[in-house]
């Protein structure tokens, strides 16, 4: 059998390196989100890119399956081994091996968290701004094409990798994009990279983007009466041309569980957070211009998070509202919606929604980064209860299709896994087949990440 | 013969649309630069993207090549029919289609230049702000990922289309992108288009990304003693954070052409011409950080272009650049470099390439958009005189080897066409195969602009 014959090669070559301990297989087949566990038959650690060459090598003689794996906290199923074979962790690939000041990048193995980088950072004055909720690994930040609550000033993954190298389905070592700031030198294979899910290859290596840490920052919250008027503050905003560095929204079932959950003191109402980067009068200058345009809207209760300390606090809050909104429902596992439109529909699409879980029976708070038109119902439901997880696939279905009906997309930035696979015809149609010509060019044994993101796999 | 009955076929169905005139033919293989004509055996203008999937379901069945035609402003020969064929002049097909203030994109046809479509923005506060020295078009801007003098501020053509409308080589109407500000759905094929210089599909609808036209704006040309400071001042303006709309070098040649070419009264030295955008004390306050750094590298003559008639002036006298410096030799062609390096070895760099020019028998000003670490050298030659095309050609090379050496890219903005085909394999090694790879995927007959980009093709 090809798995099991591939696995006794791993084993036989890499040692150690190779595990088939059955809490191993189950840890890493096991989803953040509402999937079944999907188990790979071995788990690789490779320790360099030389290793992640020789298990695809390995692999792709027996046309065995690969799944790559940071942290496992995608929300699509990604790292499921939807095929079983081999998941290969980067934990022990996790080291910042270069960075330079005057080019502002750093080049990083896949396994480094964001946070352990920017803490690697802290003293240079740069700093990596893409911030998922999760603390997620580079390498997986990259390959699910993650962005967060900084994306509407910095950019997503897609802006912030400037070259990759890449382990190719048939073992071989590529190197993509260059170390100057932009380049017209054929296909843009780092952008190919960076999104694909591990269906084209593994990352071993990253070159970052850095950015100058702002000389002062400004950070707040603030209160609205209704839903609509928080995003149509944000809007008007975003047209005024402030440059915003976060600007995020949470409805008031989410402003309950930041109580229950981190000690906040917010009012059950919808809420903005947000947060200026920039000289010391140019944040001044911004600040004042949301206020008074958050004035307009009836916005209330403004606390300037004002300390470097209390902002954290926020951000920290505000990164751990997936677990807060779990919590607020012990028990409880999530279905979570990713729809991304323009700005124009964002307050429609945020009311239906709102109206749609109302009449539902399950909980969904709403949340999301509204500078970008992206915005996620976490829809809470209970283990085995069948009737909750319909009404929790039904509602996200609707959501899907709103979504495209306005000109969005079905995943702003969770990506793709075995999650959003149903829509991936709808939203892109012949250009899905597209994507299986390139898939089935780069990869025509089906190893790398198989039954994922493309069609007929 | 294939492409022969191509033609006939077409002349046959679409009439005065396809043209095969002596002088149309010769102008459509034209190259602005140094490359000798290249023609192809007809011109089809289509008028809309159902003209465009038919002309290429006819070239697909006789395998006929077809080459996307803007206005022939490309450098590298990206339009010469360097196997025959077909050209698609995109002419017809010049409409903006859409504009959408509250969502800030704009849908065009690719025939349209920028230009022509900033002029049909004004009205609306929105501007698209790639601008690459010539008027080119939107199509062509995008197929050969051309960024120019705001690159450092608003980014290339990469950061600025949303989505595309493509014909794929076997007649087939893709759409690519959403028209959300982000999406995670799949692997990027926007991205992988824009750059494939039409070997992938010929775009026949650009979604782009709009941005807000500054409250304020500020310009100023100042000079300096040497290369060396004006670089260095570039480099300590970028690391001091100040956000900089535009940041552009020229050397004391190009000072002197403009001079001649445009009426501009500029000391034989190296200058920097710069301009800030946003609110009027972010401006003020920009510009003071700016006027600081370049007093320490001993900047002089600092000239503000208060007016925007002045400003419109500086910036044209800027963009018409490379024709300045053509006149100043007259009746010379031109072989134009395109270095991209790590911001950290420019001021090297550019010195280097000053050093090589000097020792060599032919004139080469030196000009770039600096705070992308990109510079061009524009060697002039006799057309005929083949001792001074080797050395401009021997020129280039050393420059490209420079750049791969110092981790940069051998085109930060022109593309790969003919002129840039040797040196991919040195700057990509194994992942130019891939390349290889998804255009034999995606274009099986090799009709998509045939003999350039990929190898063996």
């Amino acid at each position: 059998m090809a798995i099991f014959d591939a696995v006794q090669q791993l084993k036989s070559t890499m040692g150690d390196q190779i595990s088939t301990s059955a809490s191993d297989l189950a840890l890493h087949g096991q989803s953040e989100s509402h999937f079944p566990t999907m188990a790979p038959d071995a788990v690789a650690y490779p320790r360099c890119t030389q290793d992640v060459a020789q298990i695809v090598a390995i692999c792709a003689q027996h046309h065995c399956p690969l799944i790559g794996f940071g942290v496992g906290t995608s929300l699509e199923a990604q790292t499921s081994a939807a095929r079983g074979g081999v998941t290969v962790d980067f934990r022990d690939m996790a080291q910042v091996l270069d960075v330079s000041q005057d080019d502002m990048y750093a080049r990083v193995q896949p396994g480094i968290t964001r946070e352990a980088l920017n803490a690697d950072l802290r003293a240079t004055g740069l700093m990596f701004p893409v911030d998922p909720g999760a603390n997620a690994t580079l390498g997986g930040m990259a390959s699910t094409r993650a962005s967060g609550t900084t994306a509407v000033r910095y950019g997503t993954m897609r802006d912030n990798v400037l070259g990759l190298e890449v382990v190719t389905a048939d073992g071989q070592i590529i190197r993509t994009g260059t170390r100057a700031r932009k380049s017209a030198a054929g296909y843009d294979l780092t952008g190919l990279m960076v999104g694909a899910e591990g269906t084209l290859g593994l990352i071993t290596e990253l070159t970052l983007r850095l950015h100058g840490q702002p000389e002062a920052t400004a950070a707040a919250i603030c209160a609205f009466d209704d839903m609509d008027s928080a995003v149509n503050a944000v809007t008007a905003t975003i047209q005024s041309g402030v440059p915003m560095a976060r600007i995020e929204f949470v409805d008031g079932a989410t402003a309950l569980a930041f109580n229950a959950y981190a000690g906040a003191q917010m009012p059950a109402k919808p809420h903005l957070l947000v947060e200026f980067h920039g000289s010391p009068t140019a944040v001044k200058e911004q600040s004042e211009t949301f206020g008074a345009i958050v004035e307009d809207f009836g916005g209330a209760d403004f606390q300037w998070a004002v300390q470097a300390e209390d902002r954290s606090k926020l951000w920290a809050m505000r990164h751990n509202a997936y677990y807060a909104i779990l919590a607020s429902r012990p028990g409880a596992r999530a279905v979570v919606t990713d729809l991304c439109v323009p700005m124009s529909n964002l307050a429609q699409a945020v009311e239906d929604t709102r109206a749609d879980i109302a009449k539902s029976p399950i909980p969904g708070p709403i949340l999301g980064h509204v500078g970008d038109g992206n915005f996620h119902a976490i829809l809470l439901i209970e283990p085995g209860n069948t009737a909750e997880k319909d009404a929790a696939l039904a509602l996200s279905q609707r959501m899907v299709e709103r979504a495209l009906s306005m000109g969005g997309t079905v995943t702003g930035e969770h990506g793709v896994g075995l999650g959003k696979l149903p829509y991936m015809e709808a939203e892109h149609g012949a250009a899905w087949g597209l994507m299986g010509q390139i898939k089935r060019a780069l990869d025509p044994h089906n190893i790398m990440n198989p039954g994922k993101l493309v069609g007929g796999n």
